[in-house]
Parts: structure tokens; sequence; C-alpha cells
């Protein structure tokens, strides 16, 4: 961490700034320059305590970090992308790009069975639908709650897929983790660190996806949060980012893959649903994620959209999600990838 | 809400979406123009589900909701500000500005005490203090739990201050409600609904920060998920939204003051030091609350901000703390206001 | 248009609005819902007029625009892709994708020649450099102008490509339209509306690029401003937008490739060189362009970044880009595009 | 400028990087840390060649900037907030909150000098009234261009009052400039650098709109280009910025008061009016605006809003811009100024 001095810092300024770094346990590097008077940090420093710390001296003009803030996300950490077993041959990291698909929300037997042939039969691997709904009207349908949790539980065992279903509340993540092969974290609790906790105690992969306003650093760290507990199994999903264009639902930032690539070790799901908000965008999407490197995607599929109970606008139909998979196999041929 | 179909709609799609509306029980107003065919609905609506369901059809071009899709925080629901009770007469929403201050988190006895008595000094009636810290890195001071929330309730008891604390974990709700008089709900967890549903179960008062890219209407739906719940006190504050702007930490939206006076009857409160994240910035931002409506402010206040072990960089000292009130109470005057 | 008028709006305030909008020369269609009452006005609107005189009356609680604001830009103007004849064969809107490419800016006859030479041999068939330069600070370069403008000539008599160059200043125009094939308009000119019609007035293609915080309508609605003076070869270019996200140099919005699409005629361009600022990013972006329906791509080479004046950390040597072109080939192919 | 490499940054890497740093004429400092290797570079130094230059090189991991980039804006130049002279004995800066109001558009006789004298009773010094409208589209009115100057012209006879006016066209300059005493650059025009340097080189003052997604530092060094020019009468106008918010027209962002003044000595005026676009809120924002220390206010105000032909939603009457007056002289009175 580099701190910048005022230009018209006293030298009794700049020796307090230097003896409270000093206290804080690092060695401070003073160095003039024609105008300002920079103080190197060097080593293994904790970020955020520094700033909160030194930000409050008069003489500060301002606190430039150098260093990253993580450490188990980042490519510092380990060099060559992380591939994360969800059993029985089950992948994602590697060369095949894994496809997770199912509705908005569970809403009865027949709709998650129906839906979980169909998406397996176009290719995809994981089951995706909400049990616990986090809505932002409180006299919405809220999910069917364990009910929920059961039927995609019943087909996962007929299909054979492995299920992705979100946690909300850290008091679910057991029961939950009866159901789940992935705990999916909303955009909405990307940092409600307790939450992030207690799915970092356990050992399941976690899909930790982006929160609408933050910044590439954030969304890492918040992933640090699952892994300093012990859980290594994350999976980086973007989903879409607040911005002040509203025709689209979010902003997808799908230069966030190569970005995410560079910066962490993780592999990258995008889920195109959200991120566009309309069922037209969505394979154009989806299409542009597969050239760009994603390693997943996750797709809202519902046999009837017109009567889904959650997000039908931008749920695809059994046949819409079975001719996007027919193209994005020729995106994947085309960048040396399998879906 | 308006339905406006697609310019080449065809009968048999306006057809469906006619159907579709009786289907859900509402009676569909169609209404031909020079070029575009309108479906009006009217009534009490469920907005969210509508969109949901509707905006799958192929023949809808858009949907535009045309009332406001909260209830009880709302003018309409009740025309006077609310004015809130936390006890031995201090309440909000009436004429005096009400002023909430301490430190960004509790750190010791000493610490907390003796800002309780200065903050009570300068003016402050509610102490504020955090317990339970969310920090952006796990490897970061995450406050002193159950302790602190013990040391907050013994300054409160030596000053008769009135207690403020955030509560992040829904299990956390009863544990922090014995030991506070107003529970706070981080921008962070500002959809965390799971967390809202539990302190609407309490009756007590509950200060519900804005998400920073949170809009308005989506903040007064997170304020009516407590309301919905049966607590109707709730505080809305204002602390700064993320833009493109990062030379402050935050954008603090003051005209959101008057805008939500003119949506909803709940009082409303700045937070100046979050807002602006830079002691030399919270006196203005004060200065320009009280002037534009503000009920009331919560502010940090640290003994010794180069010794903080949070926020320091956006503390202010006691003097500090006691100019910005003598200042703030001349304004308040030219407003009709006292504090 | 749908003006919503305010719950306790009183008669007398309704009959006002009534009776204004019959003076604006249309028909008011009143309606009475059980909370709400609408007034919708059907035809060939001027919404900006008609929101700029309604919008004061004290009874209105808002306007509701239903129909799009843009003529001749929109689909319902003319239904299939536009394509536009850059002469001696070039066109783009077709099945091939169009490629420029070239230097940020003119800085020598070796430097701009050398480059038309390599990228030419890649594939590109338009010569991007800048001889205005419009800068952020008035202590950079500034551009070779009119001794730019020639060298960009030779570069393309000696080549065969054709020249794209921007015009910053409306007292320009005639003098860039001697020497270039297409006008570019840049990201801080795109309401820079006496340019606009300035160039509208010409017969040359304009690329016209998104403004950094244009919505897809402003943007549109510029496009309209140069097509409205008579001029129909308009080429749109999205080239990142301002987010709360400062890692990359802007966020490139490659869904905005299918909206765009969807509501416009015009072909649609990107610029992963602006769009993401850092060189490394350039190729998967534009690999995502590719896969998402781009109709041409603007790229800056330059014979050696280290040594350029402007914009050398997201410049492409000859070598990357000759690499990028051989694999957006396949992904071109993959999606029944060539390049 | 400090350049930092990256972890893997190779000897050769590194030597490269030191070389051109030489080659450009500084001297090049680098200093070995615990895991990154810093370059550092003192000195008075163009900071957008340098990043433009050095970004390119494939061992540098970023380059961080320590200098502000501008000089003639800054605190650093000139310590004192300057004080520009009107003529007549009208300036801003000083103890007197400067007040300009008047309509969007000059529209008629009638109308301008109707409200030029009744701004002047409550107050105002300046008149404002547009004659060169850049409108969102070109169907809309577009202004009364010469004939509106000529009338703001009589209007200034009669009153007394100063005149302030956009200027949008480079060729307009000479024109506008005599006509006017203070010529407005538009947010749409904050980087038309072209139009800057013209009015750069006048010596009339500037009142320069900032940008609606313009950092503070890109709004100083727009008026770095006008100062540079030699022209040092320039005004800061805040006049909201573009965020997700979309209820209000723009976010208005009042804390930059006390930051544009923390970094630079120029006057700064806050615009309530483009800054909500809502005549409910022009009051509350200008009595924040106030008491935040802004030096002066540019309001729009109309004989009559709903016949407006430009802004009539954000225009005050007469009889609510008298109150607003008398509302602000009393908050100024409490912090300090007059008005």
């Amino acid at each position: 961490m580099i701190i910048v001095m005022k230009d018209k810092a006293k030298e009794k300024e700049i020796k307090q700034v230097v003896d409270r770094v000093e206290e804080l346990g690092y060695t401070p590097h003073p160095s003039r320059g024609a105008k300002k008077m920079l103080i190197g940090i060097i080593g293994d420093l904790n970020r955020e305590e520094l700033i909160d710390s030194l930000g409050a001296y008069p003489g500060i003009d301002k606190l430039v970090p150098i260093m990253e803030p993580y450490k188990l996300v980042g490519r510092s950490f380990k060099d060559n992308t992380s591939i994360i077993d969800l059993g029985d041959g089950v992948t994602i990291g590697g060369k095949e790009i894994l496809v997770m698909a199912g509705p908005c929300a569970v809403e009865s037997e027949e709709q998650i069975i129906k839906t979980a042939a169909a998406v397996k039969k176009s290719g995809a691997k994981v089951l995706r639908g909400g049990a616990f709904k986090p809505r932002t009207s409180p006299y919405s349908f809220q999910g069917m709650q364990e009910e929920g949790l059961k039927l995609l539980k019943t087909a996962s065992d007929e299909t054979g897929l492995k299920v992705i279903t979100e946690v909300v509340d850290p008091r679910d993540v057991e029961l939950v983790g009866n159901y789940t092969d992935v705990f999916q974290i909303g955009a909405r609790n990307m940092q409600n660190f307790y939450l992030l906790k207690e799915v970092g105690k356990s050992n399941k992969a976690v899909l930790l996806k982006r929160g609408m306003s933050a910044t590439y650093k954030e969304f890492l760290m918040a992933a640090e949060y699952i892994m300093s507990e012990g859980n290594y199994n994350v999976i980086l999903c973007e989903r879409g980012i607040r911005t002040f264009e509203t025709y689209t639902r979010n902003t997808l930032d799908l230069v966030g893959i190569p970005v995410l690539k560079k910066l962490s070790h993780l592999p990258v799901v995008i889920d195109p649903s959200h991120g566009t908000g309309q069922w037209e965008l969505v394979t154009p999407a989806a299409r542009g994620a597969v050239a760009m490197g994603a390693d997943g995607l996750i797709v809202e599929v519902h046999p009837e959209p017109t009567k889904a109970l959650s997000d039908g606008q931008q749920s695809l139909k059994f046949s819409k999600f079975t001719a996007m998979i027919d193209d994005l196999s020729q995106i994947a041929n085309a960048v040396g990838r399998e879906i």
C-alpha cells in the first residue's frame, strides 16, 4: 500500500503516520518526491484494516492499495483453473461446458419432472429450480419451501440429473443440503456474510452469483468468505449488473468471463436468463458466453412459460432450449470446447 | 397495468392474452389505437405475478405498470408522517430531528461509554455501535458479537441513551432484541427477505438502510416486507448509492429525502458517514440533510478515529461532532425544525 | 401516451388536462379505474413536446409513453436489415462481418502505411485512424489534424482499404469528408446535435458510437437526427458504457447487439478495444460479438503498441490481430456468417 | 505514478519498462517488495501520455497515478476561491449566493420580459434562457436561435439583469458572445473539446455543466481545457448525474459541492431543475445546495409552465420561485451567506 500525504502535510503529521504504521506491525518506507511525500508499506497486509485505521489521519491525501485483497480465490494461490466435481462424473471447469437448466421455481411434481426429462434430453446435466424464492414483493409466490426440495430430489432420482437450488437463510443450509448437490447463493445475498460462512462449512459445491452492484473485487472477496471456511468448491456466476439501462432487466457483463478467469482460478458460469430478462435475448447471450470462455450456463426453462409463477418472461420453452443447445454446440466446437 | 401488444400481434395472440387475464381473475379492457393495441387491467393487482406470467406471451411488446406496488408504506395507506416512539419520550418523525451517533463498531467498554457520554452531551438521543459487523474481507475484525451488545446496554444504562445496532442473521434477532431499542438492517441486507420478515415479527423499531443499488421502489418494497409482518415502526435510511463516481465511497442521494417523503409516510434518516466515506464531507452532507427535511441523522463518532478498528476515515472526533450539531441547529431553526 | 392522474386529482384538474390535450391537437380518451383516472392519447405524437408541456400540471401523477419515439431508425419503418454500401463492393449489414482496423491515432506515414498493409493482409477492409483526437487532457497529443487525413488517404490509395476517421467539429465535416469514406462520430459527441445534423447533410456513411451513458433509446434518437437530415447510411457502434465497475475501461454491452437489431434495421458494430481498454480482453470480446450477431468490428491495431501516442494499452500487435481474425472466422462459420 | 509489475514479470520485462521510462524523459525509481516489483516515476508527468504508452507492456500489472492530472483548476494552483466578475458589481464566488433564473427556452418577447421582471423582483441577478436547444428528438422545438438571443438582450436592457445562455456549436461562439454575459456549456457538450477551446479563447465567464456520467476528475479536466486557452472565468455547475434510479430525471450529486470546492478554487453552482426534473423537488434541492455551500443556483422559471415548449415539468411558477428565495435566504443566513 502507498500512503500519499497531502501537499501541505507537516513533518509532525508525517511522523504520526510513520509511527502508526510501525505500531500496526509494518515497516514504513517513506520517499519524498518533487511534490508529494509517499510512504510505502510492503508485505502481507490486511488492507481493509489499514484503510480503516489510517484513513482518519488529517495529513493523508489518499491510500493506494497495490496488492489484491484476496488470497485463496486468486491465481497466485492456484494457477490452473479449478475443476469442481459434482459427483458421478459431472464436473465443471474442464473442456466440457456444463449446462444447468430448469424452472425459476418448482411449482408442481408434474412441472419439475417434465422439465427435468426435457432438459436432460437436450444435454443438461444439472437441474435448477427454486424452492425458497427471494421476491421483491411480500405478496408474491414465495416458493414451495421443503416440499419443493423434495420434488427436486424426486426429479433427480428419476433422471440422474444433479440438483442446484438456492439457499437464502443460514438456518436452512442443513435442510437444503439434504436435497441438493450445489448450493446457489443469489445475487441479493452475495454479501450476506453469515450465509456465506455457513455454506463455507459444508463441502458441497456453491454457485455464487455476483451481486447486482458488486465489483469484481467484491465478488471475489465474497467467494473468499466461503473458501476461508474451508470449502474450495466455489463456482462464480455472472448474472447481470445494474446500470442506467432499463430496457433489459440487467446489463450482462460478458467481459466478466475473461476478467474473472484472469484474476481467479474458479470456474465461471453465465446466467443469460436473469442477465437479460427477456427470453428472446437468452440464446444470443448464451452464444456470447460460450464464445468467450464460460465454463457453464444456468438457464431458465419452463414447460409453459405463460403459466409460470415466476420469471415466465425470461424462460425458454423446451423446443427453444433444444434449438439453443444445438447452436451452442457449434460455437463450442469452434472455440475448442464441448457442450 | 397496461399491456402493449406488438404492432404485428395477430388476433389469435391478442385473444390468448385476453383469455389469460380473465383466467387470472381480472377484467381485461382492450382498446385499439391508430398503431397499437392496448389491453388495460384495472384494480388491485399483484404486479410481480402479472409480469411474470404475462411476460412470456410472444404477442406482447411490453407491460406498463400504472399503480405503485406497495400498500402499507404508501401515502395512500396513511397520509400524515408516521411518528415512531422509541420510548422515554424519544421519537422520530415529528418536529425534532433525531440524532443517532456512536462508533462504527463497539471496541471496548471504555470506548463505548466515553463516546456515549460525549454524544449525549452534544445532543444525540440514540447511541449507535456495531456488534456484528458485515465486512468485505473475511480477515477483518468481525465485531465483538454478544459481548459488544452487553457493552451497548451498559452504556445505555449509564447515559439514558437509546440504542441502535445492526442485526445481520435471522438467528440473532431475538438475542439482539434483548439489548437494542432499534434494529438496524444494513444496506447489504436490504433484500435479505428472511431477515426482514424476522424483524417484522418484532414490535421494536427497525431502521432499514437502502441497498446500494436499490431503486426507491425496491427500497419501499423492502419496508413493505417488514410492515406486512405487522411491525409498522419502520424508519427509512438513505446511506448513499453506488454510481460510476468513486471519489466518494458512495453517492449520497439527498434528493431521496423529499422523494421518499412524497411516496411514503415513514420517517427518513440520512447517514452522512457511509454516504460520503470521508470525515471532511460528513458535516456538509448533514447540513444538506437537515435543510432538505430529514427526520434524523445517524453519524459515526469515535474518541480517536485514527485508532478505530473500522471506518476511522469517516468518523468524527468529539469536537467536530459538537461543532457540527451547533451548525445544524442553526439550519434546523431556519427550516422550522429543532435538533 | 397514458396520462396517470393523481389519486386525489380534482375534477377541475382533470378537465384542465383534457382541455390542454385537445388544445395541442390530440383526442383525449379518459378512463376511470377503481383507483386511478387515466387519460389516453392516441396517434402520432411528439412525445418530448407532450411531456414538456403536460408534466407541469399539478393533478398529473405521471406520463407513460407507449409508442417508441423514433421513426426512421425503427423496424416499423423498415423491416429488413439495412445493407450499407461503402463502395467498391465493401458493404456492411450482409452475411459478411466487416472488419475495420488501425491505430487509435495517425502518428506518421510509416506507421499508418505499415498498419494498413498488415490489417489488409489479415482481412480488414476498412482502415481506422484518428486525425482529430478528443483527449481528456488538453496537454495530451491532439492528433495530426489535416496532415493525418492526408496520410490516411495515402494509405488507402496504396492498399485499396476504405477509410474511417472521426470528425469532432461541425466546421470540419467538409474537410474530413474529402479524405474519408466513413465519418466516425465519437461517444462524447453522440448528442452533439449540430455535428449530427452536419453529417446528416452528407451522403457518406456515418458510424455513430453510443454515448457512454446513453440508453438504447437515446442512441437510436441520435441516429434519427442524422437520418432526419436525409442520410440513411448510419451504422450503430456499441463501445462500452459507464458503470460502477472500473477494472475495465468501460462495460461492453454485448447484449446491445440483439437489442439494437430488434429495435432497428441499422447494422451494429462492436468496438472491443474501447469497450474493454485492455488488449488482453480484446479478442475474447470480439469472439462474443461475432457469436452474438455483430455486423462489424472496429479494432485498434498498432505496429508497436508500447510506442503508441494514444491507447497503446488496448491496441493489438499485428500478430495478435491476425490470430484473432483466425479465431473469429471459426466462430463466424459456426453462426452462419463470414469474416 | 507507480508502475506495478506482474508477480511473474521477468527481469527482461522490468528492464524494458525502466528503459522506456528513461526514454520518455523521466527518472524511474524501481523498488522490490516482498511480492511486488514497483517502479515509481516522480515529477511533472503527462499522465494520459504515460498510461497510453506504458499500458501496452506485457510485464505491467497496472499503473497507479498519484498526482492529480489538472493544473490550473486545482487548489495547488490557487488556494482561495475564485471570485468571478460578471460586470456591474455582479460576482460569483463571494459571500453572496448568485441566483440565475429564467425559462428553459426563450419562446417570445412577452414571455422573456415578463419572466425577467419577475425573477429580478425576487432577487435573481442573471437571466437564463435557451436560444439554441439541444433536444433528444430532432422533431422537438430547437429554440429561436438568433431571434432568441436578441430577445434576451432586450430583456437584459430593460431589467439590468445579466444574461446566461447556452452555446452548442463552435461556429456560434462569436454570435452568442455578442448577446450574452456568460456562456453556458451544457452537460452533453462537457467533452466537446473544440467548443471548450473556442470559449476558452474568449474572456467572458463560462458556466460549465458536468456531463451526466462525468467523474469529478473529468469535469475538472474539461474546465482545464477552457483555462488552458487563457480564460480563467470558469464556473462549475453540478446538474445531476445518471444512475440506475429513474424516478428522478437525474441524481443530483449535492456532495459534489464540498468535493469540488476541496479540489478546485472555482465557484460551484447547482441546477436543481435539471438535477431533479420535477418542480416539486426543486425547492428542497435548492435548500440543500445553499446549506452545503453552493456559490450560485440556476433555476428554471416560467410564467406558465403548463404552456412551456420545453421543460415545463421542472419549471417553477413566479409565486413558487419567490417563496423559494424567501426560504433560501433563511438558510443562507444560517450558514453565513447571503442571497
